[in-house]
């Protein structure tokens, strides 16, 4: 049998597609056959069948789909051909594509999209007939375009410069019958012959850390491809904050975080060419959402005061501007559009969310919260809605825990305690650390046996009674005071053990007080109380990964059943496609915007009350009456 | 004595300041002395007092102004202490400023200017106040604004990338009080604090040969100086035809001709700043006038089909880009409007010259000529107006001409006949050739005298009775047919006759034609007799030099009394200046453009005919009538 592997290799900066065949024998998976010659397939859970990462394309007769499989991999992934490398065994010769490790990152869930839209874009195309010139008329070639325009029934439009350019040549190429394209009453290409079948745009989600870009069929509305890349910025900080900080040293710091960003946006222009073979200058229009300093930074607009009190951005509404003046490298008329921000925290990714869930139509309160550095929380009840941005900090991401990481590599993601205490790590490795998932699992579960109490205090061994005597050897006093060892030094990655010290706990109750107290003082505001919220919303990449029950059993969430809460996933990014093919929406998400409530907790005088009381961890029996 | 020359002296690319002290004796003339030291003033004439060209500007004790002085000065330039270096003596110390040579070309003419305009840009500053940030709205500093502009009654504004990316500094820097700089809709300039008292804006008229730039102080309307550079594209071609060859090759050639221009551009610009102290990014509004051609190629845009039939233009309207988008070095928002042309060789230059000249306001019937390789006619009837373009050729440039030259140094440029030929020449050398206006003299001379005939043939030396003998002997018959001698060779800078041929005579006689014809087209479509003509307005730099009786002998303008002929000079970049000014005329200027009627002369049925009729020299009778 011959496996032929298909994957893409970074040279010099440029992916560039490379092949390998080799001869499978006896029962190998796909996976053990590609580490045999090499060929590297990411599988975190180092090919025990648990983490799903190790997807790859598969053409050619294979085993049967697995239970497990069926469980990791959606339906629309099986439907592709899509397989874990770690399942699949060939059962004759195939040919397995492997997904970029960029393309890895497309962990891009749509599942709370279930908003579209009519399609009807904002910018169009016009097949038109040019009068030819003649002796007796000397108007110009723009005049008699612009007129056989308007004689179609059209405004009175604009002809860039960067159009104008070709324009002669191209009417009398195309003998005079040219395809318009137009957005507004700007012209932004003129094409030979009718071109009106055609018309692409791209939705981006500038992320701190990724950069997610669809290449959207504007007369179907459908997406055609995604790609992502890791964002440029990141060499100048991790987080926004820090990219802030180096934007304000300059101009020329400035400019390089711009160009940092547009090069990753570039990048995935060229991605999304090499996938589709749509060829970028023929792309003409472009929406983009991001947090309001992405927004800032990828127009090389200074976003220092953002992170000043009192945190003001630089615009807060829509912006447009041409893909020439960003340095895009697609048609370098098309129009950018810049979702508006709420506020200087509040920014067009979480408008995004709120156009591709609805949220403003949709009947009853539903909560929306977006759990990261800094929590995005919405609430909307019947149309109205009010937002704010919670400064959570980096526990979530393991920052600031005595033994946090980030989830890479290593990272206890999953706890749960019955005699002792079980842990799941991402990748086939020894545990080295704790990241924020596991974190919240872990202190879930410390507070359903008792080890810790409401007010966040890990309990004495000698206060507990009748737990059971593997988790009461854990519970310990070192010269930093009291701790819970989770694993032993024996069974980690360096020897060391990996504890929860009574600091940990206090950080991770920081953290989920700011998000919750966000969220009461929205309830008080709109007198809302946790019973009455009829769907609870979480979007972005960390609410999908945390266990929910355990989420709301720190009480980092209201207590609401738990079938109201829901994952809506990369949700901005689907509000950016909606406002590319929908006009109608695009004008909506400036209407929210605008009318969006926010509402600044540093400024509120019952915050710090909320926040104090939001610290706690709600009593168990509370929590039960709720969770299940 | 000490006499200290101040120069200018282009080194790789660059101006720079030259300074030089020279010790003065006796009775020398600053010319002399300069000469003496090798120091470079211009005098076409040799230093023999008649060109006026030799012009500096003195600083300490000299001799009496000259009458001559007075005479080739004008009142300004004595008041500013300009002096002829030929008839300056230094009396004590004194210091020399010599013009540059860029400067020489400056014989602005702006007499027949009479128009003026009430001051009113369509470019307006304004002192706001912005409302400084809170907690509670977190309104971007674009929004608060654009809200404060509002408020003062302004239009809803677009604040472009450029100004964006400074906007919070300054905002912040001036205590929120900014002076916002607008056009339209559109914000050109947000400075800090009160900068209302000035507002700057650049006039440009951008010819084939030279490009003049005058800076305008848009409160007062006044020009505050002017400069003028070669345009830079001379080394592609010296004229229209040849230079939209040279672009029609393809974008990296009309790329390059379009940065040759706006190097000049930018050249003048650096002038004015030297001049003015004025910096270039304070200058936030341009206008722009030049044939169709330059136009284009200033725009960048391809002029392939202004040269083809049938002489299609890109664009014919108002073309508004913004500086930066041309490379032009001053505040890259700064809208820069191109004039409308009227056809693709009756251009934005001619626009220029009846807003100027308010031909489309004046009472009675008023023709302009603007005599040059194609020379633009405008008529004009009680505000209906019609215009052509006569394509004359370059005989009035000296060429196609046996001893034909430049208007350089050693070109006759004035012929007068009695007993023998009288000629003066350009510059202090003996004669090389005949140049345009000499050519016009020397015809219009052989005329009156009858040694060529109205159909000019020029006759046998049998055939005249009572001639002087000196002319006599200068009619002869080479194997090129019949000439005359206008200057012999002893007298001619290299021993080689100079002489009129017959077939010069043609040239000549197919040149004034066509312009003749043009004016006779446009006359028989409004009816007008030549007599009927109530002004005869000459623009351009050619019809400041010719005599206008020789003009006139030979037919090229119509035969109307001398005094209704008046030189108008450079009066199309006094149309762009006032357009800067006054939005009125810069309206006015579409409107013109759109209503000015345009002939197609080689689309016309009875134009061979006219120019067949044109061809022939006037009677001496019926000249005779009106010329004195």
């Amino acid at each position: 049998m011959q496996v032929t592997f298909i994957w893409q290799e970074q040279v010099e900066g440029r992916w560039s597609q490379r092949q390998k065949q080799v001869t499978a024998s006896g029962d190998a998976t796909v996976l053990r056959l590609a580490r045999e010659y090499d060929i590297k397939i990411n599988a975190t859970c180092g090919g025990r069948g648990r983490c799903g990462r190790c997807k790859v394309v598969v053409q050619g007769p294979l085993n049967e789909v697995s239970q497990m499989e069926r469980q990791l991999l959606t339906k629309e992934e099986l439907a592709k051909g899509i397989r874990l490398a770690c399942y699949a065994r060939p059962q004759g010769d195939i040919w397995v594509t492997i997904p970029t490790g960029e393309t890895e990152l497309l962990q891009i869930l749509t599942e709370g999209s279930d908003q579209e839209a009519a399609v009807e874009p904002d910018i169009v195309k016009e097949f038109v007939a040019v009068p030819e010139p003649v002796l007796e008329a000397p108007d110009g070639d723009r005049e008699r375009l612009l007129e056989a325009l308007a004689g179609a029934g059209g405004r009175i439009c604009q002809i860039p410069l960067g159009v104008m350019t070709r324009l002669p040549e191209i009417l009398r190429q195309s003998n005079h019958r040219v395809t318009v394209t137009r957005w507004r009453e700007h012209i932004v290409a003129v094409d030979s012959g009718d071109t009106t079948g055609e018309l692409f745009g791209l939705a981006f989600d500038i992320g701190t850390t990724t950069v997610v870009g669809g290449l959207i069929d504007l007369h179907q509305g459908k997406e055609l491809d995604v790609a992502a890349r890791l964002n440029g910025q990141a060499a100048y900080g991790a987080d926004v904050i820090s990219r802030v900080e180096y934007a304000s040293n300059g101009i020329t710091h400035l400019k390089r975080l711009q160009r940092a960003v547009m090069d990753t946006l570039n990048g995935v222009i060229s991605d999304l060419h090499e996938k589709t073979g749509v060829s970028p200058e023929r792309i003409s229009r472009v929406v983009v959402v991001g947090n309001t300093c992405m927004q800032h930074l990828a127009l090389g607009v200074s976003p220092t005061y953002i992170a000043r009190s009192p945190y003001t951005p630089a615009f807060s509404r829509q912006f447009d501007a041409t893909a020439g003046q960003l340095g895009l490298a697609v048609n370098p008329e098309a129009p950018v559009t810049f979702l508006p921000n709420v506020a200087g925290f509040v920014g067009a990714d979480t408008v995004g969310v709120v156009v591709a869930t609805g949220l403003a139509d949709r009947n009853g309160r539903v909560l929306m919260v977006d759990i990261g550095t800094n929590g995005e929380i919405v609430l909307s009840q019947g149309g109205r809605m009010v937002s704010c941005s919670a400064a959570a900090g980096p526990a979530f991401e393991g920052a600031q825990i005595s033994c946090g990481m980030r989830a890479g590599e290593g990272a206890v993601e999953f706890v749960e305690i019955g005699e002792d205490v079980e842990v799941r790590v991402i990748g086939q490795t020894l545990p080295r650390g704790i990241c924020g998932s596991g974190l919240i699992d872990l202190v879930a579960e410390l507070l359903k046996v008792g080890i810790i109490d409401e007010t966040g205090r890990l309990q004495d061994a000698s206060e507990l009674h009748g737990l059971p005597p593997k988790l009461v050897e854990r519970i310990r006093t070192s010269e930093n005071g009291a701790e819970f060892v989770v694993v032993w030094g024996k069974d980690t990655a360096d020897g060391k053990e990996i504890v929860l010290t009574q600091r940990d706990i206090r950080e991770l109750q920081l953290a989920k007080g700011a998000i919750r107290a966000g969220t009461m003082i929205l309830q008080r505001i709109l007198g809302i109380r946790d019973e009455d919220i009829d769907e609870l919303l979480l979007a972005g990449a960390f609410g999908n990964y945390i266990r929910k029950e355990s989420a709301m059993r720190i009480g980092l969430l209201p207590k609401v059943p738990l079938e109201r809460v829901r994952s809506v996933g990369n949700a901005a990014r689907v509000g950016a496609r909606l406002c590319l093919i929908s006009q109608a929406k695009l004008q909506e998400a400036s209407r929210l915007a605008k009318s969006m409530g926010y509402v600044e907790l540093s400024g509120r005088p019952d915050f710090q009350e909320a926040f104090m009381e939001a610290m706690l961890f709600p009593q168990s029996e509370e929590y039960l009456e709720f969770a299940r």
